[in-house]
């Protein structure tokens, strides 16, 4: 097994670029830290091109590694460990994850679209909830943030591994949807929409979530069949992106 | 108007002592950051004992302040707003705000109580989310993570102005709802519990959510009328707490 002590090792320099979007676009490759992920990304067919593992990793997970036959294992201090990992307390193994392509070949279901959705932690928080509400997958559409991040990839916890998640115009993916006569759901924060309680759940549907300030563009909201507001009892202004997914993912599904 | 051009600066270094929480327990006084929230505390007659305000930030609401009558106003330097600010970008107004203790009078109501919640994001999303679904109040049990640190108050974005946030023993809190005959629901991670959806929604109840990683503690389960769980559809294994408190509260209020 070969072991890495210095912060200035080549390999490890070229694995904290990928801390960077461009890099992981280029290389098609993402950093994933932490042993329950790996072994989440492993047991759904991912390939772990490069493995990192502290000496005290090593003795939790070394069997595992073994048993895995995973190829590329390299045993690092923990300066180098630390170098690499933006957690406060690094988990003591890290492994860079070939990017698998996800296609859909079934457009029937229950979808969520990703409009210009910017912060990192609701993306992967609306990607985790849309699994655990049995949706058939994610598409982002432009401007929405990156799911290869290391912030978005601890509040995913795994579920990119799961269910489809597809980079895609969203007016392109309109289209598609209502050629099959899936019902697409904009939300608004106006009161002008359709309250989601008048709406039942269903099999099929492709929900919009928007932009945290601006909401769904409005572009977007000309093209659907109708579109929906969550209605505000207290005095708070609006609910945060991800929470109001939530409501109207499980509100909708059967 | 007094200038403050230093970041060693004696009144600077007591301000920016209060993000630690010892010195808001000790203050009764907690940070408050961009004109949106101060705008909010004062709207809901809080009383703020020092603003700090940049160049650019006077020219933008000096009318207000004078308006509002603000007394203790000090004009700062950018690298003074930066010293205190958490913010990559600060929003060139900062206040102190004193602590306004909430006294429950009434138990009638929706409740949300948290048991050992730690992330401050997580507890801030849920406390605006509660305002949003019309919810009475929240009581905040011991471990739950401190309403005013920067970050809880970002997330909260002022509905701890709107509805009653109070510290108290869980314990205590539900024998006062059960002699109010008011039905608690604690909630769990797995099928052995109640379904949400079979519970119908009403004007009365309170609702416990718990860590992040234990969920409510098995002491207050037992305590409680039914305890709910949401069913996973997908493959993942959990909620986040606050898409599940969102969910709860949705479904729950009338």
């Amino acid at each position: 097994m070969n072991e890495i002590l210095s912060v200035k090792n080549t390999t490890i320099k070229e694995i904290k670029k990928l801390h960077k979007k461009k890099y992981r676009v280029e290389s098609q490759q993402y950093l994933l830290e932490g042993f329950h992920l790996i072994e989440e990304a492993v047991k759904y067919n991912n390939v772990l091109t490069q493995v990192l593992v502290t000496q005290r990793g090593y003795q939790q997970w070394g069997a595992w590694l073994e048993a895995k036959a995973i190829a590329d294992v390299s045993l690092v201090s923990d300066e180098v460990m630390k170098s690499i990992s933006d957690l406060p307390t690094p988990q003591g193994i890290l492994a860079v994850v070939a990017m698998a392509e996800a296609v859909i070949t079934d457009w029937q279901g229950a979808w969520l679209l990703l409009d210009n959705v910017q912060d990192p932690g609701n993306v992967g928080t609306m990607v985790r909830t849309a699994d655990a509400a049995g949706l058939s997958g994610i598409i982002l559409g432009e401007g929405t943030a990156d799911i290869y991040s290391t912030k978005t990839l601890r509040s995913m916890q795994g579920s990119h591994f799961h269910l489809p998640v597809v980079s895609m115009n969203l007016k392109d993916a309109i289209s598609v949807f209502k050629e099959q006569t899936i019902p697409v759901y904009g939300t608004e924060l106006n009161e002008f929409a359709v309250s989601y309680q008048d709406v039942s759940a269903s099999q099929n549907f492709a929900l919009i979530m928007g932009n945290e300030g601006q909401g769904v563009e409005k572009e977007l909201l000309d093209l659907t069949d109708k579109n929906l507001y969550i209605p505000i009892k207290g005095h708070a202004e609006s609910l945060n992106v991800g929470i109001a997914a939530g409501i109207l993912m499980f509100h909708l599904t059967v």
